[in-house]
């Protein structure tokens, strides 16, 4: 890869990296309580696994787009794009679980008596919402930077084929 | 890519098409009823909109690779690759949705006030516990795939940086 072809991937980079760590920021930061039948109830990311899960993601992710941003792009970017790969696994693994989760605690599920408890913990639903489209953010930007590098090393393909 | 490396790909995408086949199949079938305080429970795959995702992925990953299998790999490829990726996703997508949300039934949430529903409903959670092994496994083979494709596109990679 050239320099014109590497700016645009740092600048991509730069963007997941601002946004993985936006959505950690927000969501460790997501308490709120309320009393129910007169007993007190804490709503913390960390009262859930997959929460946990999409909070260790983005901050491994944040970690590896700002190491990736010195790795030199003429010696290492078939690790870089292996890992690239496996990262945008783990973001769209991590978000799509977490929203799977955050759509029950928003309407709940009759059907097995789970209640929404967004009514009751409007401020902890509100970051969660907001950790989840910093999250959507990183995912996409993941999936550009993912098909803009695989299309400058196919365009050095040579067909033998 | 010549045939040699083809084949494997094709034996790899056979398997992910009986696994998500397997999948839909195990998930579909998926119900169960119980009698709780005097009301009858029902649980179906189709209660829950994460489930009913799950489905769906496993559906068009299916007919992809069924259809994938006839696409002719000297012209084609390049295509394919991103189609790989964009169906990698979505199983993994998918596949992690239906576990956040497995986890639920099974363990519940304390703090939500979510009690778990396979101890009133064993048949409809062994059979979605089927479905997400079957799932896990389509993820695996797709993202063995995908590397072994990358891997011999990369290495048709003339250096010129």
């Amino acid at each position: 890869m050239n320099k014109a072809q590497w700016i645009p991937i740092l600048v991509l980079r730069v963007i997941a990296m601002v946004a993985t760590f936006v959505a950690t920021l927000v969501m460790v930061t997501s308490h709120d309580s309320a009393k129910v039948l007169g007993m007190t109830f804490q709503a913390k990311y960390n009262n859930s696994p997959t929460l946990k899960y999409f909070v260790i993601v983005s901050i491994i992710t944040t970690v590896y787009s700002l190491a990736a941003l010195f790795i030199p792009p003429k010696k290492l970017w078939r690790p870089v794009l292996v890992f690239d790969l496996i990262v945008t696994s783990f973001l769209i693994s991590s978000f799509s679980a977490a929203v799977g989760v955050g759509q029950l605690g928003k309407e709940g599920n009759s059907h097995a008596g789970w209640l929404p408890i967004c009514g009751q913990v409007p401020k902890f639903c509100n970051h969660v919402s907001g950790a989840l489209i910093a999250g959507f953010v990183a995912v996409i930007i993941y999936f550009i930077l993912l098909l803009y590098s695989l299309n400058n090393v196919l365009n050095l393909v040579v067909f033998k084929v």
